[in-house]
């Protein structure tokens, strides 16, 4: 093989593109360099020929008598997973080599559900155990593995008040702002994106902060999480309208498990959920109610100076009696004589548990029909993840247990959804059933909306030429047949 | 004008598509029948000439420089309306008189707003005073007029917990079902549609009842009250989930007044407002959950006998074992062996009070998003509605007062909204502004889709021919400039 091209050409299946369809084409990848071909360049201008073909169409035409039914996608990413196969990643007892073996068993195994990649999640911890543990969760992956693309710290600066299954003598406010953060977390895993983002291997260096926004000192340190290159994702929160809509002005880009652990919809303070309903523009005679100048929002932002109320404060230097404004990293305020006139507004990103008992099927399409392109679907996994485990009681951590019944998971003793246990092929599968959505556009929500609210898109998540050949074969369901990583078979349900 | 060929043209202008767009086209009108013309047939095929040319480009162009500036829209149709100028369609003091010219004051000074079609509703009631005053409401309009197009009955069916401004000894319970409905409002004023239809002065006849499913008897009545036309709409109810769907399988096409007096979205029972993302087609697999074998929904179709829980039944003489079940009038459930294993499910339409205050901006764009061609605009507004009207207590009925303040009307001494004073042009301007949509978009929702939910879609609230030529001309910002009724302009803001 050595003295081969690398060149193997997938042929007869369907490719899942961008905007959610699905098209009969040709994928081309490189297995020495393990990423995908722009097959026009290659087979049509340079004339390379594969070393291999491998025709998926005809696989399936001696099962299943039809033509095409199998879907090459890019592999699946979980961007919210707390353990598998009894490994929780928010354990840690001192030996980092135990840790280590424990973040390879989930990377090696998971690709039988179709992921490829992930971002682990520890949830709100002793404060003296992240430090160490979010070093142990750099990028990682093997050869045969998916990769882990970094962490995800839900907590430790969430509200009491929707705190889940998280320990409360843990939960911490911010007072110092992004100090706080970096108190917390350890300064080195906060450095500056650029360095971070070059990890050992090459691989994607991603973090996320699920946090709320209305606890003391959380907003005024969005903007610079955003500036390191830390996605910031409303979580655990009871934020009103303003709060939240002052958060995402700051830099919050993303919703953490929507609908649960937070507001519900209120008609008159539609609070985070409502978010996705924003209006990208909004003009200025509904400003002049909703955004009162006697608002603590627009008073902070006019007037430049930080609010008891919310803590944030606009950009230094900000002209704050006229022009544009530039507030946090994803929104802009139109100020005339202190007034403001108009608001450009980015609607953040929402991670959802589709497992059918975290959220009714209804609830699940009226948020993703009011914002299909910020749709990123979940399996907020717990260690126990593992399709062979039968039903019953199971040890968590902290002397606390919980109960497996079916795809539900409680803390014992209590009514408290703890995560859950379903695998990211069937959140696909339950999505396009839940909303009606093609398999195409299902997998949109599992691939390229989360690389893209990473910021990963032309490495991950995609079918673009130069991006990782990550891949899982998908069948008309939906369901695994085989999966892809750098351009390698590491998985598959019928062995060649 | 009697010699005339009552032929007239307006030119220049936007007109608004069913679809929601607007496009530059001629507008033809036979303004001694009163009704819209096919302009293909009358000027090319039949080469008539008009009488007279409108030219609205032209007049704009005078004002504004700039060219099909102005929209022609169809005239703005109200669904619920609780009065207007002083006159309040729910007090009845025994003169019919007296009743008829208010009804007429309301009918004569609405078309200022746009509005050349409402259907007037009167709140819970003495029982005893329901029947005349439906009586007295059978569509009405003159030459000059709006048209009256029926009533619109939100309650006495209604629920105790949802009560908003309703009089809580006058709520009933329908033990008899259909029957504890004639009894109500008078078996006179529910026969059956046709008859009704067909009413004195040719116009259109709607009815409306707003009531709760759950209370005892309402979800048994449903089949029969959509048989004699009568539109059942969902309001000041507690429904769940479960209830909420059965209602629309059982022939529940509307909404009232979403978000409010209703259950919040609770993403496990997103209850009335989940309608709004329910799948019009369910498979299976989710049908096996959602609705068990044991749940009552199920357990009452498919053995097609009354379930105490929710007293409803399956039409007589459905197969309650296999093959397709027709179940109410929109809906459909495929069975086999007593399993249901598919069904078709037609989501209601919804109104919405648009007025930026009985529901948070977003709210009105996630409802939309979620099921645009479902959207209705309405007033809601109360007697004291008058664009000249001051800010200030006001007496309402049986001793109560409001208080008016801006575009806000609490019941007098608590917090709880009554109705709103809201103009529905203003509605129309509010809910492009809010949603984002286009004016054309905007003005679908308080033309086509209300006409469309009565189902008197080819009469008004569009322009096919045929169709009354009921107008309102728009400026771009949607401010009416003149209104037409049959034909004639009945109201201008600048006289021609």
């Amino acid at each position: 093989m050595s003295t081969s091209n690398g060149l193997v050409c997938f042929t007869n299946c369907l490719l899942p593109q961008e905007d959610g369809g699905l098209i009969e084409k040709d994928l081309w990848i490189d297995e020495h360099r393990g990423v995908i071909l722009d097959s026009q360049l290659t087979f049509f201008e340079r004339r390379e020929r594969p070393d291999r073909i491998i025709d998926l169409g005809g696989n399936i035409l001696r099962q299943a008598r039809q033509q095409y039914s199998l879907t090459f996608s890019p592999g699946l990413i979980d961007i919210q997973i707390n353990g598998a196969y009894g490994f929780d990643f928010s354990v840690y007892d001192g030996d980092d080599e135990a840790y280590r073996q424990g973040m390879k068993l989930v990377a090696e195994k998971i690709v039988e559900t179709g992921v490829t990649s992930l971002v682990p999640t520890i949830i709100t911890q002793q404060k003296s155990l992240y430090p160490k543990i979010l070093d142990l969760l750099r990028p990682f992956s093997t050869s045969t593995s998916a990769s882990l693309l970094g962490w995800h710290a839900e907590g430790p600066f969430i509200d009491m008040e929707k705190r889940g299954a998280h320990a409360p003598p843990f939960l911490l406010s911010a007072p110092d702002g992004f100090q706080s953060f970096e108190s917390a977390y350890g300064a080195h895993n906060l450095v500056d994106s650029e360095d971070w983002l070059m990890s050992a291997d090459g691989q994607c260096g991603v973090r996320i902060v699920t946090g709320a926004p209305e606890i003391k000192g959380v907003m005024g340190a969005l903007n610079e999480l955003s500036k390191r290159g830390v996605i910031f994702s409303i979580g655990h929160s009871i934020a009103s309208s303003d709060v939240a809509t002052a958060a995402v002005m700051q830099g919050a880009r993303l919703i953490t498990h929507l609908f649960n652990a937070m507001p519900q919809l209120h008609h008159r303070d539609p609070s985070i959920i409502g978010l996705l309903g924003a209006s990208p523009h909004l003009s200025a005679p509904y400003l002049a109610d909703a955004f009162a100048p006697s608002s603590p929002l627009v008073a902070s932002v006019v007037s430049g100076i930080s609010s008891e109320a919310f803590e944030y404060r606009s950009s230094p230097g900000t002209p704050a009696t006229a022009g544009m404004s530039r507030v946090g990293s994803r929104s802009e305020l139109h100020l005339e004589k202190g007034q403001i006139t108009d608001m450009a507004f980015s609607r953040p990103y929402y991670d959802m548990i589709v497992d059918g008992i975290h959220s009714h099927p209804n609830s699940v399409r009226l948020a993703y029909s009011a914002f299909p392109d910020g749709c990123i679907l979940i399996t907020d996994a717990m260690k126990i993840l593992d399709p062979n485990l039968r039903d019953g009681v199971h040890e968590w951590r902290d002397g606390k247990r919980f109960v497996k019944e079916g795809d539900k998971l409680y803390l014992e003793g209590t009514s408290t959804l703890a995560g859950s246990v379903v695998t990211l092929d069937k959140c696909v599968r339950n999505f396009s059933r839940f909303t009606g959505c093609s398999l195409g556009e299902a997998i949109k929500c599992a691939t390229f909306n989360p690389a893209k609210c990473l910021g990963i898109e032309n490495r991950k998540g995609t079918l673009r030429p130069g991006a990782d050949a990550d891949l899982v074969v998908l069948d008309r369901q939906g369901n695994p047949v085989s999966t892809w990583v750098r351009g390698r078979q590491v998985w598959g349900r019928i062995k060649d």
